[in-house]
Parts: C-alpha cells; sequence; structure tokens
C-alpha cells in the first residue's frame, strides 16, 4: 500500500495533477502545487461539495470569509491557548517529534532516539502552537499580531448574524465554506494526507438546543453518503466515535470519518469530522466580542444561543482519497494497464475526442466534435501518437470516456464511445454526443 | 459616485454579498468577508474566466499553486529587494501616508500634514516592504522566514517546466491561475478595491522571442472582449499605456485595463495589467535556482528562454466593476426601484420562484418547479411577503428573472417570467422553463 501512494506520486508529476511546491529551489516542506489535472479535480469536488450542500436545498448557504482575522478570534475560540502540540527534539541528531507520536517517554533515563538510536538525547516535550503568525501594518510589534486561520470555521461563527440577517434565516440552517487553512505541522507527510497549507470544506449547522443528537445523526448519514456518491468504495470507509476521552474542548459528541488510506500501523485515517459543538462557539464569541449572538425563536417567544453540528472535510484529502480509491492496474494480454476510476462528474476531463487516424478528414470531424462539446465539458483533443498511446494517456488522468471518430464516421456520422473501466465500446451519433455524455457523467 | 460606493457597501452588507471581516470585533482593517450572494458572484466570475481562458481555448491550462512557497522565489523575482512602498508618519497625529501619495515633499521645511495641518512634523520617507513575512517550522529564527505570496505569477514561473513536460505543451501556450495573494499595503481602503488579502486572476503566455508584439496586442483585446462579455459599458473601459518612465523593473511594455469607478481625483483606476514581460523572469529563476529553463524547438533546433506575455487581474476588483456598472436606480411612479443589473452568466440566483399567492396549489407547483430548475441552476423560492417586495428583493442582488406561478397557471401549465431590466413578462409553458432559462442566461 505503500507502494501505491509512491507510484501515485510519480503518476501525478507525470500527468500533471500534483508538483512538489518550489521544485525548482528544492521545493518547500509539505506544501504542494497543483498542476492543470489537479487543479481541475480539485475544482470539481469543491463545487459538487457546494452543490450537495447548498445549492440542492434551501437550508444551507455558503460563505467565504478572509484567512486574515482578528487576533481575539483566536482567543476565543481557545487557539491561542489550546491549539499547540508537544514537540520533542534529539540533541544529538536534530530529528523532532510530536511527543503523542514518539511511542516512549522522552524523559525516561533510557529513552531512545528513534532516529540515531542515542539514549538521554531527548529534550522534554514543551508545547508549540501551531498557528501561523504574521504582523499587519508596517510596525512589527505585538499589537499588530495576527495568525494564517488554522480552520475555516470561525469565519462561519462571527459572521453567524450577518447571514442569519441578510438571508433571513430561520433555525435550523447552516453555512457552508471551502477555503485555505494554515498549520505549521511538527510532522507533516504522505504526501498530500497532512500539509502545512492546505483546504477545508467546512459546514456550521445552527439548531434549536435539545435537537442535537437529530441532527448529528442526520448529518453523520448525510456525509458518508456524499463520499459514497463519489464512487468510493463502501467497505473502505467507516465511521469512528470519539469517546469521552477522545473529545476535544469544543465537542460534546464526535465521530470522523476514516478511509482506509493503507499507510501507517492504523491503516485507517481521518477524512472527515463530524461534532456537535453545543454552545461553545457562540458562547466563547458573545462573551469575548460583547455583541449579543442570541437567536429569538418568533413561535415559543424564547431567546438563546444555538447549538452547532459541524461538519469538517478536507479537500485535499478527499482528492487524495479519489486518488488512492481510483487508482486500478490491470494485466492485459501480459501488459499492464494503469488507470485512475474517477467518478465522471469529479474527473479532469470528461471526454477525449480523437481522430483514429491523421487523414481522410479524421481530423476536421474530431476537431468540429471537440469545438462543439466544449462549450459544456471540459474536453481533449489528441491527435498524436498511435491511438493505444492515447487512450492510455487518458487512462491516467481518469477520463471516463473517449470519443473516435473512424472510417465509418465517415459513412455514418456516428463515432464509438471507449467506456474507461470496462472498456466497452459503443457508437453514437455525432449529433446525439452532448445528450449521451449529459446522461453519463450524471448531475451535480 | 462616492455616493454610490456608500449605497453599494450598505447594499452588499444587507443583501449578503459582503461584510466587514470579524465585525463583531470591530473589524480588522481592510479585510473583506463575502457573504452567500457574494461568494456566488465571485466564484461566477472565476470560473467565467478559468472557462475562457481554459476551457474554451487549447493553447492555456489552469494551476493552483501554494500560497507559501521557497523563500529564494522572492529573491529571485525582486521582491526582496524591490517589492516596497516609501512610508512616511506624522509625528504629531500619527496619519500615515504613502510618499508617493502625499502631494508634498515631506522633507520640505514647510512641508504640512494634511490631516492635523501642522507644519514640519513629517518624516522623512523610509521603504518599506508590503510582503507579510511568517515562520515555517517551530523556531522563528532568520532560516525559516517565509512570505505569504503577493502574487500568483511566480507559482507560474516555478511551475513551467512542470506544465510543459505533464502536458507535452508547445510554445506558445499559457498558464492560467485564480488565487489569493497579501500584500501589507499602507493605504488600503475604497471597499474592496484595496484590501490586504485578495484574490487574483492571473495568466502567463509563453512565447518565442520576437513575438512579443503580436501576442501583447492579441492578449489586449482578448481581455477588453472578456470584460464586455460580462455585461460592462464599453465606454467605462479603456486602456491606459505605461509610458518608458512608468514601466516596472520586469516589463518592456505594459498598459492597463481601466474602469471608471468615480472615487478619487481620477476617476479610472486599474482593473488588470497586461505586460510584455521579456525573458525576465525565467532568466532569473535559471540564475537562482541553478536548474535550466530553457525550451528546445524541434523545427528550429534552437534552444532559448521563452518570454512571458502576462495578463494580471484582480477578482474582487472585477465583482467590484460587476457591481459599480450594475447599480441602478429608477423611478417608477414616484417610488426608486433599485437593481444590480448584472449579466445573468454571472448572477448569484438566476431565478426566483414564487407563487403568488399561498394557497390554490400554487405554493406546491412552485415549489416542484424551483426542485427541478435546481438541478440545473441556482434559483430561490420565496412566498413570504407581497409579490412587490419579493421582486424587490430579488432586484436587489440581480436576480434576471423572476418565475410567477398564478392562477392562470393552474388552467394552463404557463408562469410569467418577469425581466429585471426592462420589467418585461413573457409566458412560459412549465415543461420548457429549462430550455428557455438555458437561453436566456447564455453560455459559459
Amino acid at each position: 500500500m505503500e507502494n501505491i501512494m509512491e507510484k501515485l506520486t510519480a503518476l501525478c508529476k507525470r500527468r500533471g495533477f500534483i508538483f512538489p511546491s518550489s521544485e525548482i529551489y528544492g521545493g518547500i516542506n509539505a506544501c504542494w502545487d497543483y498542476g492543470p489535472m489537479g487543479v481541475r479535480l480539485k475544482n470539481n469536488i469543491k463545487t459538487r461539495w457546494l452543490n450537495a450542500l447548498t445549492r440542492l436545498r434551501d437550508d444551507v448557504v455558503p460563505l467565504d470569509a478572509a484567512i486574515l482575522m482578528h487576533p481575539r478570534v483566536w482567543e476565543a475560540s481557545g487557539h491561542v491557548r489550546e491549539f499547540a502540540d508537544p514537540l520533542v527534539d534529539c540533541k544529538h541528531c536534530k530529528a523532532r517529534y510530536r511527543a503523542d507520536e514518539l511511542g516512549c517517554d522522552p524523559t525516561a533515563p533510557d529513552a531512545q532516539c528513534p532516529t540515531c538510536g542515542m539514549r538521554g538525547t531527548l529534550t522534554p516535550p514543551r508545547m508549540f502552537n501551531l498557528m501561523f503568525k504574521t504582523f499587519m501594518g508596517p510596525v512589527e510589534d505585538e499589537a499588530s499580531v495576527i495568525f494564517l486561520r488554522p480552520e475555516t470555521a470561525q469565519g462561519i461563527y462571527v459572521n453567524f448574524d450577518n447571514v442569519r440577517v441578510s438571508m433571513r434565516k430561520k433555525l435550523p440552517f447552516g453555512i457552508a465554506q471551502v477555503g485555505k487553512a494554515f498549520r505549521n505541522e511538527i510532522t507533516p507527510g504522505n504526501f498530500i494526507f497532512r500539509t502545512r497549507e492546505f483546504e477545508q470544506m467546512e459546514m456550521q449547522f445552527f439548531i434549536k438546543p435539545g435537537e442535537n443528537e437529530r441532527w448529528f445523526s442526520y448529518w453523520k448519514d448525510e456525509r458518508m453518503n456524499w463520499y459514497r456518491s463519489l464512487g468510493i468504495r463502501p467497505e473502505k470507509l467507516r465511521f469512528h466515535d470519539h469517546g469521552p476521552g477522545e473529545l476535544a474542548h469544543y465537542a460534546r459528541a464526535a465521530t470522523d470519518i476514516q478511509f482506509e488510506f493503507g499507510f501507517g500501523s492504523d491503516p485507517w485515517h481521518e477524512l472527515e469530522g463530524i461534532h456537535d459543538r453545543g454552545d461553545f462557539d457562540l458562547t466563547r464569541h458573545q462573551e469575548y466580542s460583547g455583541k449579543k449572538l442570541e437567536y429569538f425563536d418568533e413561535e415559543t417567544r424564547e431567546r438563546f444561543l444555538p447549538n452547532i453540528i459541524e461538519t469538517s472535510a478536507g479537500c485535499d484529502r478527499t482528492l487524495l482519497v479519489t486518488l488512492v480509491d481510483g487508482y486500478r492496474e490491470e494485466e492485459i494480454k501480459g501488459e499492464t494497464r494503469v488507470f485512475l476510476g474517477l467518478h465522471p462528474g469529479i474527473a479532469p476531463i470528461k471526454a477525449a475526442v480523437f481522430p483514429l487516424v491523421k487523414r481522410d478528414g479524421m481530423p476536421e470531424i474530431a476537431r468540429r466534435i471537440h469545438d462543439e462539446l466544449m462549450r459544456r465539458f471540459e474536453v481533449f483533443y489528441d491527435e498524436s501518437g498511435s491511438i493505444g498511446r492515447r487512450y492510455a494517456r487518458m487512462d491516467e488522468v481518469g477520463t471516463p470516456f473517449c470519443l473516435t471518430v473512424d472510417s465509418q464516421t465517415i459513412q455514418d456520422q456516428t463515432v464509438t464511445i471507449r467506456w474507461r473501466d470496462t472498456l466497452a465500446q459503443e457508437r453514437c451519433a455525432i449529433d446525439r454526443l452532448g445528450e449521451r455524455l449529459t446522461d453519463l457523467i450524471g448531475g451535480c
């Protein structure tokens, strides 16, 4: 399985999904750049998430808050005080560990550094805050210290009233946001699984107190179904409920949606967290800002602070799951065929258009088909190399359908549609291609 | 015109387009959060830009590079040395100025502070670098200083070879990117015109040396046409060519696309810059990284560094233009009707669906129409308040079409389509609404 991650990393670079950031300068630790195929895949995942959460329902609206927020936000949220990991250094070889991942007590007299094997060289754990800090305004003093947000959720909480009033929303309703967050992780790694700059897809659902269990359960189901709707194999997905000892300071109940990534001693890792946050967030922001955030229920004539059910997903992790779950190797006539079994709805390219050969007017017909289809879909035209090589390249970027113009096309105005996963072929009239592809790709 | 900016700022907050960031904490200077209507408008603008630049043509591909880059990138680009503004303080009233915007020489003996009117209180200008810096890794020392990117363009240059090879591209070709950038501006302001966190839409077009004039001229036309395709009034747009004294250190030729925003002593302000950057960027990155970035031309068998034509647009500024240009007040029967004349392709909501009254089965029919249309468009259902108030709310968020179910609907299965700009009305059969809206909204 480690092997698949290596193969994927190589495929992602070779086929333009993901490059190491600033690679010509030797890279920058745990930052990645999305190439042409990667950015399309990522944008499709984000759009699909936003559509499922907001466009296809009336009770959740989108938001896009700034990355730079007022520093008091992070005092209210608890991040200034709590958002820290215990850091351990080896004084001999300079290796660096998160104490909770070290596997031993670094203060024990015979504690041994896992990297260099020396004993007694580990420092005691010291707490290290994971927020990146910077300075706003020209003078670097304490007054102007601000942070890069370590999560997008706080941008939603501080806008609760602005969104509620401007959208005339009544409980229950949610606010959904896609955006970058930054954490100065001590031990980033596993390709794009844990990075210092990453993108979140978070939704906060505001409810009446007392309805927590019902909505927590509702959103667990909704979110699991969303991953399944991306075509992820159900047996690779599971819930991991947090016991009382595992709960974060803000959570009354929590579950992770995990995927069997395969790396590490436990192959299952978190993909999304679903949390019953009670009234922790609005209570704290009301207290720290001095602004009333209560909701007035017109039916019961009561005033109260709404409770919150949160669904917090990693966009990069979801993308990684589509790659890991979609990666396929097949033996065909002694040759290995590699393809990405991406759901057509998120595939970077929906269809490729090929002339079988570069003569008999086939390139011109294929061009016309391409130019017509590109108004509705991301399509790709290719006439270079053998048809087999062109199919192989499209397989590796997960293109679900290849349309080939051949000699029969000239006679009956049909093309071959070749299916990536099954290699099945069908003929389709050129003037019905748009409709057929719409059916095959499916809705939002 | 200042008046329109004030009205727009109020409308944007009232109708959920744009809120001051961290407003419950008193705000954070020159940062803004996009509310439900704003994020939809912004996403539509970004998608339209990406479609025009990449999906609808074969020679430009998208990229999404990380915000955090290797610090040497900013030495190579010249930002560490050059990206600074001259800062002047008033020692008396603490007002802060950009020397080039001050309108007088602060070192002259009788120089007077424009804010407090005192003479001789201004400091000499000192250069202030506009890059936000932060620290990667747990230790705050010089070795780990990194910057928030002040522009997205460098992410494209350092990925030139990765994109070229993985996409098998030959010159000329372009790389397009949408993403956040950060500048510690001394004098931000004018709503979302100049902010410290903003979003860029940049495209770098790599060409053979010698073809610069032709491609510079080509991209000027393309980009101007793009703004016109958004429905911006042509008389509000113009080119401003830079004279030799205005050129930045990297530019051989430059023009701005300006819009008549209306604020300031000169009402025209930059919306997009188009630059002939020659081989400055690849030369510098080749020198600083030690990696060859030359291109081998298979036809002429020559090796050379490509030249670059850049188109650099502000996403937030484009959004502001659509608001300023779209804002309309009309007198109708002694009442003022306010509406946003947004192009249907970028309007946050494409159509609203109303039952005329809350009886006779009209809400049920309207709901069914809404639920059918939402699979293809962002639509909005509303049954609260008078039909006039519902129209007015949709006018203010720029919804181009309102569909009303009335008593005639029950007889003949048609609804009224009301046009936002002209108030014209037409009847349309319910089962033809999807098709009709597709025609009215237009393509990508």
